[in-house]
């Protein structure tokens, strides 16, 4: 028996996702939210964990809840290669993509239960643009205060810089995604995952 | 026998749904993406169509691919008084928080389907909301085309407008909505789905 954590933070869903696993004979798998998924990977010792990589901050890889003998398998919405990119930084094992059908999904869960890595093959281009992530780590801080609703003077306080330097970021950040302006530049990011 | 259709753009997650109402005996449940939606309702006949409010577009009720005979059941995000809004605006009988557990929402099937209203008690405090929307028609028409990333001047020619209107618009809009500036703005208005 597989046994499996669906973690994600909204619970129809998260229940959902579990019910579809539970269809096949030899999958175990018990829903939680993110805050109690440590406590639950603690009882339920599963083999392989679920997430939503789409939940994932910004500059930060994917939560991992379960331990270190627990496989991370990530669902991941195709054009968002970023999504792709902080799954692969926790490591990840499985890659599937949201739009699959619940038989490949299972098929998934089945192949890094055994020790397999799985990759969708509707994200194979997901993965060649998320190694070619467009924006440098500081480009993404600025972006990311700027897409929190923070001025250019309240950014460059934030990050001790001169109001000058932010504006320069922000033209790069511009050039570097194709964008028009800022809001354009957020929306363009947002969309591909690295923001 | 209640027959359901379960509308949502995401693949494993309308799978997931009807898994989850599938548990139930008396409901039969399929999934359909927005586009095969129709289609699927007119071989099916469902009594209830369920779809996820969030997916609806700004200033426009929420879809129902439904025929005249079949109810429609919202998916909702608590604090997003915007997403009831549009919900209401479809005429939809039946409001359930994304958040609530499966039981609650197999209930809420059997309500709407018995000819019944049901409104999920989490929900309450947004439909307070979402009968005060702050913005008047014309400044979410401004809000969403700053959020596709149009610039005041581009704004201001699409709708016949001279910049300094458009500006003043923007002024309202972030009075209103207690925005520090147009990005922070939209972030609000986003989160609270009048976007």
């Amino acid at each position: 028996m597989i046994r499996v954590l669906v973690v994600h933070e909204t619970r129809l869903v998260r229940s959902g996702l579990a019910a579809l696993l539970r269809d096949e004979e030899g999958i175990d798998a018990i829903a939680a939210c993110w805050a109690s998924a440590p406590g639950k990977a603690r009882s339920f010792q599963p083999q392989v964990c679920v997430v939503d990589g789409d939940s994932a901050r910004s500059g930060q890889p994917t939560s991992h809840p379960g331990g270190p003998g627990c496989a991370l398998l990530v669902l991941a919405s195709s054009c968002r290669p970023g999504t792709l990119r902080r799954a692969v930084a926790a490591k990840a094992r499985g890659f599937v993509d949201k739009d699959a059908p619940p038989a490949r999904f299972r098929h998934a869960i089945n192949q890094v239960a055994a020790g397999q890595r799985y990759v969708d093959h509707t994200l194979t281009l997901d993965f060649l643009q998320a190694a070619d992530m467009p924006l440098t780590a500081r480009e993404l801080t600025v972006l990311s205060l700027a897409a929190g609703g923070a001025s250019v003077p309240e950014i460059a306080r934030e990050l001790h810089l001169s109001s000058g330097t932010v504006r320069n970021y922000m033209a790069a950040i511009n050039r570097k995604t194709g964008a028009r302006n800022r809001v354009d530049a957020i929306r363009i990011s947002q969309g591909a995952g690295w923001l």
